[in-house]
């Protein structure tokens, strides 16, 4: 495959550059019969689309969802998804003095040794701007694993650059611009407006949780559970890091500590973030991600020029100050999809999909 | 795929159980006329061989690797490449009585739900012998990119249990049985010693380098070359953490600092890890791995048997108590298998692959 | 993969039902840097457009392409292509009285019993207006394989029901509604016109070509050369059988007569089809493939209905009473698409494509 | 993928060359809890192999097959099944003169272009002793599509150069060496008796069937079932032609003719050859393939060395005269692999598989 479609039997592929004429994907393996409508897709896209808070690019996208194909009177038919969503708000013009120049930390100089070419025009396609079609995607499998399992998901904000954010409950996380478990947000409001007026930009932390997956889900080795959620993860832009269940702190763990003891009511601990031997368990998957600091700022930095010369860069254009900020329902959305693909793995092979074991005793909070 | 191949273009099907009459896999994709014979990938199994000091499993396994097929008169001629390798030291009597007995931490409760039966002979296909495969087909890899782009890859251990061990050079990595970068390595033999004593176990950290990386492999989005890495690590046993470049620390970065500054001379750090926008930059790949306490240990551990009653699980058996120990050469071959498969996907799309870039004018050590 | 994406590293993903919104394809996966516009792809979909003679479905569809990714200042980016054609002339009330009964010779009992349910409206997802993707598609394979080895394509048809063409020359081609290699057309006019007044249809063959071939291109098991080719051709609506070279005429060749003899000005004979052991050798590829009757007829016929009760079947709406009839374009670009496949499969395994070898000395006409 | 691969979900990765150590293949997919042991697989094997007669090959291999993985206690747990044959009667000697001439019709010609170099002991990879491992692989899917549907298959010979063979009966093809099915076969060793003292060899054409085939099974574009049979088809060594049911014969039908008529009993025929719109009927699968005549003959022919001179080629060693009549097992494997491919990606996407629909009221022979 040449490496813009994710998963192997509910297989999205993506398209589109920030400032073409569209983005979108096509989903290929939906299963039939699923009522599906434009509103079952919008309400995610919506969590994350930009402009929606002064913390964020103020790019101005409806971000508005067409269903091409695979529905027929509000089901689904089993043939491909296309999802189409127009790019109406671009100002290309922001960009013309990139194109032959390298930003610091951007994909712009990768691009150019790998093509020969590229689309300057708002990052092109590495753009955080084609993460909108995999969120779409995302609603798509989280419809049907909740319909199947009552799987759910949801993600929040755990680290702001050096901030990190306490975990006080997941009833705060719609409720503030910075998907934070917290009832007071007002540092981070802080924080943000002393970073944007320094020119600079931060990194975050984010935690991902399903709940109610169904045992049994991945594969020994290779296309383990665990392994294609950190392909998913690592694949969106800006991730640097993947941890499940305890994942860097395990390394001081013990054996004894670690291994998540077995009652008769479930499991005692979730160390292992849901995942044993590459196949889910029945345990809440737990996803910990790494996003580094938006590498186009507006502090003047060193670098060079496409004939190799010394130039300062400065970005202009309307970017995130941190897109950590609304990652929360593109991080959701991708380990969807990675359990969604293995779901039907598992009906292949092994003919059904187990319910969920009995819920943990003592889970993470 | 079926969840056993590594790879697209460079695929490896990997094969067998830790008890069974053989391990090996199918190496489908390798270019022709690569000189290779069984010594070029026999000195990698040799490093990764278990029973070669007294803190790793005492199973003795020559793991002598026959070539096949694909090999003519000492040259790859483009077609599969079967590795065998023969289990000999099998003691199957081990694990009469784990058969209907979860151990906490370990992939035995999983396969029982996904399938419904399992080979509990040395944890089946769970074994981290099934990592033998792997390196053999790593080394393949290896050679190829050796010797088209002088690629090489190297790993050390970071962290032991709770220990951070400080790097002093990689020289040190090839005289002490734990791939540590230090002289001195007496503190962790101390350290394993006490831990075996206490009958448990402990996790480990690794780095995994390559050098002297072609610029342009990767996709942009989804088979990302660090979501590409990020796979193939965390589809090893027991790893619950991956990071590429400054990883999780660069939350904490502003990106005035975490983007590497150009120069005319090359990249001024590598906190990208040597990977923007999912696309290699020519600057090393660095990587880094958690890999968690090993499951197996005599401690007694609360646990369920197969009928969900609660029982005492006590694992015999020889077992690693720490299988990060042995893990260097097994996260290198992950490596070149996924920078191998980009290189040949790359050569598909755009037409070769661009040799190194000026090297780096500060690299981390 | 979920049965929509042909190929394995230029791959081209369909969607689309023929009277949902639009059609389309993704392409991922080719070379950057090829000039393209519309106007490439738009000439070979104007050759496939219904509406243009008395002989095919009067449905008049402009099928005006829009390129939305992947295109930037008129060269490709090496991105995901997609390719979008919006529906414009569906009279999905001619379909409303079959959306209960099974036309003899039809899809609808298989989509029915596989999906549980079916989009009737002009055939859904079976149409043969889906083919129209693949034509575009195939336009932008042909172009980078004409502008890399002046590889070129042409199909032509043999035989219209019962009657054989003779092969005068492709020069006739392009000046008939039937593809056909003759000047004269006369009596094809007359067997149609007397098809349509007894409301029947009939079947065709068609002999696909490409010259100027790199060798090399294929695998010599499995995925050969030849195998997908017949998978593609197959692959097209109401195709039923493939034949190359000789193709069943070599059952009843001697091995002295088959094998085409070598000389040093090239090969003697073309009874290979251009394909020996999977692998092109620089000959003209050369297929054949059978088309049955169209099954949407307007004689009524015997069937049943989904509750099993016998019905009697007459098929209105607007049909080719020969699709052969447009399917040479089709033809064309599905050859296209599996050489420009395996050209890049081969420039990943083997670093390039070899040019042509010397022209043949006596090929099939 | 790299070419060696046959299906999506039950894979099948084929390794070996004729002269080399061994041959086998690693099966991936196959679902857990199915009885299986060596003996499973034999009957297959001894059917294809070669020496049982004097019209085949006198090479004279046992092909005992090993399973190395992925059965424990007598049940597939899985996990890979992989599958080892010996080489023991290689006689490398033979082809010694072979490596710098190329046999018109023969492979060799297409390998030296493509790879650079080639394995010319018996063919190496183009060896149609690798059909074995694909027998072994087609009998594992045999036993699980019986024991799930009662689904069967069998081929015959129905045609043996110019000779056409007519329909008596299936009971005769296990009685005589040609799989034909008929009671005399007198004629056919008359045939070949001739043709081996001629130095020349001829062709075959085999029908494949299977029954009792679950109705859905299939994809509507690009990997039709019709499509994939054709692909496996075409993909066997020598194979030139495929059709599915009427195939070439239903250009020449009518549409009142070739819509096979449905009625409350079934389908009143099988023009169709049991796939419509891609997607299995229920009906029997009816596949006819075309095989050329041998390229290894003792005749001499006009050929060119490496070096592109002139030179008169004659082939020594053990060669079947026709390659056809050992391929009957074969051809039931490859359609055996397809439909239960199909049968998984079925699972995967709609849930089950539905129960054959009542048979047909009349079917062909």
């Amino acid at each position: 495959m040449s490496g813009n479609t994710l998963g192997t039997l509910f297989c999205v592929t993506n398209f589109g550059e920030s400032h073409g004429p569209a983005i979108g994907c096509v989903i290929d393996g939906c299963p039939p019969g699923m009522a599906l409508s434009e509103a079952d897709i919008q309400h995610d896209l919506d969590r994350r689309r930009p402009g929606t808070s002064r913390h964020v690019t103020q790019r101005n996208e409806p971000d508005a969802v067409e269903i091409l194909s695979g529905v027929y009177e509000g089901r689904t038919t089993g043939t491909p998804i296309a999802l189409l969503i127009r790019n109406t708000d671009q100002r290309s013009k922001d960009y013309g003095d990139i194109l032959r120049t390298f930003r610091p930390g951007h994909a712009d100089y990768a691009y150019w040794h790998k093509y020969g070419l590229r689309d300057p025009r708002g990052g092109g396609r590495s753009s955080a701007r084609l993460t909108a079609p995999t969120v779409a995607a995302g609603a798509v499998a989280k419809k049907w694993l909740r319909e199947q399992f009552g799987t759910e998901f949801r993600a929040c904000m755990t680290q702001l650059g050096e901030l990190p954010i306490p975990f006080e409950g997941w009833e705060h996380v719609p409720n503030n611009p910075f998907f934070a478990p917290v009832a007071d947000v007002q540092p981070y409001e802080d924080y943000m407006d002393a970073l944007r007026k320094a020119h600079d930009s931060c990194g975050a932390r984010l935690r991902v949780q399903a709940t109610r997956v169904p045992v049994g889900l991945g594969e020994p080795l290779y296309d383990r559970l665990d392994a294609d959620i950190a392909h998913a993860m690592m694949g969106l832009n800006a991730v640097k890091g993947v941890e499940i269940g305890a994942g860097f702190a395990s390394v001081a763990q013990r054996g004894t500590v670690h291994g998540d003891a077995l009652t008769p009511e479930g499991f005692a601990s979730n160390h292992a973030g849901g995942v044993l031997g590459g196949i889910s368990t029945g345990q809440d998957i737990e996803v910990g991600i790494a996003i580094k600091p938006t590498s186009s700022i507006l502090s003047p930095r060193p670098s060079i020029d496409i004939a190799g010369q010394p130039v300062e860069v400065v970005t202009k254009g309307r970017h995130d100050p941190c897109v950590g900020i609304r990652a929360a329902p593109i991080a959701e959305a991708l380990l969807a999809l990675v359990l969604m693909d293995h779901a039907l793995r598992h009906r292949a092979q092994c003919g059904g999909v187990a319910q969920a074991v009995p819920p943990i005793a003592a889970a993470r909070p």
